[in-house]
Parts: structure tokens; C-alpha cells; sequence
């Protein structure tokens, strides 16, 4: 890309972000009754559930208090209102989000009475992320605080992730999934500066392993989501569930972790698999990445396999405009057109803004929620400002 | 109906229910290898997992015991081979199925190991369903006595049926769910001459009071899926949550119910009620009912609401066609025989047998399994059997 087309697209990105994203939520999101955030939106911003999802309020803390950090450039004004708004969801957390041993429940009603356990270790990395990025905006130490024992508590917590609340028998069927390390490189990255490096690049480096070792399989130029824990693979609905979007996801992870030592040589081969995922992903017949597949092509157990979500497409923009910046590669290049074209013809919703979620196979919206039980404030607005990141310092460097 | 279209559609169901489901079924679902029945077959009858799923495995063995006693104008030899099939699955259920404490595991491997703790109530009672029929078609006493100590452990269980699994935080959001009552129903009717009358009586009125003044609410026309115990709604996705397929299921159970007692006002009640539910679940623009719906119109949680599924389908057939010959009601008939041409539409191969599973909205095939995690051999089968049994009643009483 040229000078003018960086230029234009950091202009595109920007304006989605902080023009149709952003106002959205910052307009429909806040319940300034009783705290936290509403993330049940339909189109035009309407609350159609008041129930606090904890993971969904994390992520919302994170990315209010990232904006504030991020948007230095902008109105101060507008700055502090993020800053706010992120305090607003970051003391609902505080007040109502831990059930007695420290863990983070996984939802509350509106007013923040508890209504399901804390049986996903998920709520509890979002919260560790969201609070370690609101301390950062902020300066608040009770945040750091909070999100360090959270960050301790998930380490005790990761190998049965589940507890009590477990119903697999993994002793008969010990398959590895893809979510525990692809969080960890995330975490690893997100606590930097908060926690001591060695346990952070410790954590960092055997995320980076297992899915380099395990998940990915050169031979059949595949990305596993579940893996045996000798990479093996096991010939069942589970063994063979490909999810290009996570697989995508994790690959920029580890593409900004080795891109942040230098590590040639494994930059180009986290681009190269990227170049595998994407394409056993995508539907040729109507566009876009599918939600799952089947490594053998057989039906999944997932009704919804077919479906085009917003956070894929989002997480694959971030990996192939990140693998193109580091290699120039123009099949990086293509793939991110392509995905940024699918995207814009696509999701934002022009009359109402911010980005549908759920489209079915052939591109029509298939579920009108803007935010629900698993669609927030988070892989949009983290996609579209570490994009614009990239993008301005590809300008810098005159790059293409 | 006149009697020429009676004995049509009679010989329609009968031809494809003995012509195309249980051919299907006999020839790729039973594992002769390790025991039980594969449930995961593609369009083809390719097995595509060899998990066994403990209600999948229940429900099988209630339809090939059912088949045995019900077919009795079938060949000896075809019928005989029914009960080899269901004894071929109880025995796969009495030494693999049960953890120690006597209640049914939810998953087991190929060869019986178990996968997935006994977390759900489910698979208990279609496995007492299912031997119950067994010991009705074969004599076993062990069948019985399975049965019967496991329908004891299911009235043990049932006020926390998920029992150390239980996520919810009950006493925050104390909503009902329908599908203990529409079970309850259904048991009531199946172990009839195996448990104390009283018992049985006890339990169908319960299960009938539920639904009537809890879960049907008269002044806004709507069967609710959860509501409060005191018949209350709550305006959250849980609480707006339409399931048709549900809500027609138990209707039909509480009709037939109803019939037994010949209790005519109640007839019509529930018949009047399978108007309102029909008409709000149908999508008057593609046909066919919807999976769920939200009472408000908004979207729900579920990615596949939009679906159209086979057993929403079968189910739906039952309830208008016993209404129907209950009530000669002309409304009843006209959505009979709109469902009957939305089935023939749309869900039999006609290639490779048995009826697709998962239809998009716009009715094109979804997934091209016929059998998998949740789709068995027990929905089609049962609702044509009883679809015969009942146009074969109404050629004999020349209804019409």
C-alpha cells in the first residue's frame, strides 16, 4: 500500500471507531441507576436485558480505559468522559463481581445480585485485563491491586479452569483447547509493566509453545482447536473442530510477540499459517470467515457453523494487516483487502451505528442485537485501534 | 378429512417411517463392534463420531421396543430384528451407562468409558423411558427393575436436577423451566401399568398444573418457556423466551391426557391454546416454525433461532392432528395439513432416507446429518407411529 491508501484507510478506521463505534456504546451502554455497564443493545441502542454479564463488563472497563490512553490526540474533554466511564464499570466490578473466594461471577442481575457462578475462568481474565488497563489510566492502586490477585488466582485456577463445576471426564478424553493459551499471550502482553517479566514472559512463551507444538499441524497445514497433549489428534467431533476466527486470533498474538524480539524465522511462519487458516476458513461461495468447520468437511455439532460473526472478521483484519506489516507480503496484502471489503459491505450499521454481530451465511443480518451475551465493547474498537496503531507507523516508515 | 384422504395420509406416514426412517436406522446406527448405537450419521449413514450419548442411546432402545410391540402387522422376522436392535442398546446401557451413585452418565466413549458427568436429568429419563419399553417388549426383569430405580432417583433429583453442576444461583432468579413438567408428562404416560397408579396420577396432574396456570399465560395469549412460581413474568431474555416446538410437545401430552379422562373442557382449553402458539411460532414469511422467539421481538441468545428442526416439526403434526380429531375444529386441520406439506417439503431425503435435521430460514438443508449430538432416532418415529395409530382411530369412527 502507498502512502495515500495507508492514509485513507487510517481515516476509515478511525471514523468507524470514534464516529459510529464509540458513540454507541458511550450513548446506550452505562446504566447510571445502578452501575456497570447494559451490553444487551438492539439496533437503535434499545436494553433488552439489564443482567451484568462479568465478562462483558471487563472487557468494557478495558476498552474505555484503553481509549483514554490511546486517543491522546483527541478533545480532553471526551477523553475524560471515557475515563468515567471506565471508573463507572471498573467500581460496579469492585462492589458486586467477586463471589467470596475471589472469583469473578460469571453474571449478575442489573442490580449486581449474583446470578450465575463463577464457573468461567474467562470472567476472571477480562476483569484482570480490564482493571490492570484502568489502573493504568487511571492511577488507582486498588485496580492494580485487584486485577494482580485476579491475575494470581487464574494461575492457581488454569489447570482444572472449570472447578467444581466441571462435567468433562478429562482423564478418559484430555484434550487441550485453544482458549487457555491464546488468553495467556493476550494477559502476557496486557500486564506488562504490572507484573514481574520473568513469570509474564515465562507464561508468554509456553502459550506460544502449545500452539505452536500442539494446535498447529504443518503436515496437514491445519490449526486444531482441540488437541491431544502430544499434539495428537483425535478422530471425533472434537478432535477435528477448526474455529478460523480463534485460530486467527491467537496467530497475531504470537506474530506481535515474535515480531517484539525480532524473531524473524517464526514470523514468517505464524505468516504462513495464517495464510492455510484463511483460506480453509473462508466461504468461497459467499464471502467471509465461517464460525467453524470440520477438519474432514463432516457436519459440526454447532448449529450456528455457518454464520459470519463480527469478532472473526475483526480479529482477521488485525492478523493479516499485522503479517503484512512485517513481511510486505502481497498475499497478506490481498487477504486483508478482501477482509477489510467484506467487512465495510457488511457489518457497520450506517443508520444506527456500530457494527452488526451475527450474519447469517450469504451476508444478511441474522440477529439485529449491536451487544448481547457475547457481543460488546471490545474486539471492534481493540481491532480498529491497534489497526490505525499499525497503519500510522506504516505511513512513518513509508512502508509498500 | 374424508376416509380416502385419511387412508392416504395413513399409508404416506406408515410407508415413510418403515420405508425410509427405520431402514436408515437399522443399517448404520447400531455398533456391533462394542456394543449401543452410533448416533452421529451424516446423509449418507457415515458415522462421523462414535461417541455415545446416554439419552440418545435411551431414546433408540424406546423406539426399537416400540416398533417391536406397535408393528405387530410386520413380518415376525423384520419385528424380531427390532427387539435384537433395542436389546443390542439396553444391554449397551446396563454396563456402561450408570456412574457409581446410580444416576446416568451424559456421555460415554466408543467402548463405554465415560466422557461427561451424570449432569443432566435428561438422559435419566429417556434411559427409564426406554427400558421400561424394553421390559414391555421383551419380558426382561432387569429392564424393569432399571427402569424403576432410576424413575425413583429422577423424583430424588428433580428439585435441583443438576444437582453439584448447578450454575444458576437459583435463589436471585427462581424461574421454572418447561421441560421438567413436559417430562414428567410424558413418564406418566410410558411407565402406566409399571408404577403405582397413584404415583402416575400424581405426577401427570403436577406436571399438568404447571403448564396450565404457570407456563400458559391466557391474557397476553402465550405459552412462556421459564416463568416465576407464581406464574410471574420477568422481562429478561430468559423470561421472554418462546420455544414452539416446546410449547405444541407438552400441549399435545396434556391433551392426550385430557382425552383419558375425557375431560372436554380442558380439551378445547388446550386446543385453543395450540392456535395461539402455532400462529406466533410460524414465520409467516419463509414457513415453517421457528426455533425460538423472543415475546417482545427481540433477538434471543440462541445463534440458531431462526432454524427450522425436525422435531419442532413432529411435534407440531401430533398436536394438530390429535387436536383435530378431538375437536373436528376446521382451524386444526388447516394447520395440520400446512405442517404436513411444510414436512414432505422440505425434511425427507428422498435419496439416502430418514428426514434432515437442521434447515436454515429459508428452509434450504443446514447441516446434512441425519443423526448427531442431539438428533436421534426417537422424534420421527414417534410422532408417525402415533400419527397412525390416530388416523387408523379415525378411519375406524369414519371421523369427518
Amino acid at each position: 500500500m502507498n502512502k495515500s491508501e495507508l492514509a485513507k484507510l487510517h481515516k476509515k478506521y478511525k471514523e468507524n471507531l470514534l464516529q459510529s463505534v464509540v458513540p454507541f456504546w458511550e450513548k446506550y451502554s452505562p446504566d447510571m441507576e445502578s452501575g456497570g455497564y447494559f451490553t444487551c443493545l438492539d439496533r437503535d441502542g434499545t436494553v433488552f436485558d439489564t443482567d451484568k454479564f462479568i465478562w462483558m463488563q471487563g472487557r468494557e472497563v478495558w476498552t474505555f480505559s484503553r481509549l483514554y490512553s490511546w486517543a491522546s490526540g483527541e478533545s480532553l474533554e471526551r477523553r475524560n468522559h471515557w475515563l468515567e466511564l471506565a471508573a463507572h464499570g471498573a467500581r460496579f466490578l469492585r462492589e458486586h463481581g467477586q463471589a467470596p473466594q475471589g472469583d469473578w461471577y460469571f453474571a449478575l442481575d442489573r442490580s449486581g445480585q449474583p446470578l450465575v457462578e463463577p464457573y468461567n475462568i474467562f470472567s476472571d481474565y477480562f476483569v484482570a485485563a480490564g482493571l490492570a488497563e484502568y489502573h493504568r489510566a487511571s492511577g488507582e492502586i486498588w485496580a492494580l491491586d485487584l486485577a494482580l490477585s485476579t491475575f494470581n488466582r487464574i494461575q492457581d485456577r488454569k489447570a482444572k479452569p472449570k472447578g467444581i463445576w466441571t462435567k468433562q471426564i478429562g482423564v478418559n478424553r484430555p484434550l487441550l483447547a485453544m482458549g487457555i493459551p491464546m488468553m495467556d499471550a493476550w494477559m502476557a502482553r496486557e500486564l506488562r509493566g504490572l507484573v514481574e517479566p520473568g513469570t509474564l514472559d515465562a507464561l508468554a512463551a509456553a502459550a506460544e509453545t502449545q500452539v505452536m507444538q500442539l494446535h498447529v499441524d504443518r503436515e496437514r497445514k491445519t490449526v486444531f482447536e482441540r488437541v491431544l497433549p502430544d499434539g495428537g489428534h483425535l478422530d471425533c467431533m472434537d478432535g477435528r473442530l477448526l474455529n478460523p476466527g480463534h485460530a486467527l486470533e491467537v496467530l497475531w498474538f504470537l506474530l506481535r510477540q515474535a515480531a517484539e524480539r525480532n524473531d524473524k524465522l517464526r514470523i514468517d511462519e505464524i505468516a504462513g499459517i495464517m495464510l492455510w487458516s484463511a483460506s480453509s476458513g473462508w466461504d468461497s461461495q459467499h464471502g467471509g470467515f465461517f464460525y467453524y468447520r470440520d477438519f474432514k468437511g463432516y457436519p459440526t455439532e454447532k448449529l450456528e457453523s455457518d454464520m459470519k460473526l463480527w469478532w472473526v472478521h475483526a480479529e482477521a483484519l488485525c492478523a493479516f494487516l499485522l503479517a503484512y506489516k512485517l513481511t510486505g507480503n502481497p498475499e497478506h496484502l490481498a487477504w486483508f483487502e478482501k477482509i477489510d471489503a467484506y467487512i465495510f459491505d457488511h457489518f457497520p450499521d450506517r443508520k444506527y451505528g456500530e457494527w452488526y454481530g451475527y450474519l447469517d451465511r450469504q451476508g444478511n443480518v441474522a440477529l439485529s442485537l449491536k451487544g448481547g451475551k457475547w457481543k460488546g465493547f471490545f474486539h471492534i474498537p481493540r481491532a480498529l485501534m491497534q489497526c490505525v496503531d499499525w497503519l500510522h507507523e506504516m505511513e512513518e516508515a513509508d512502508v509498500g
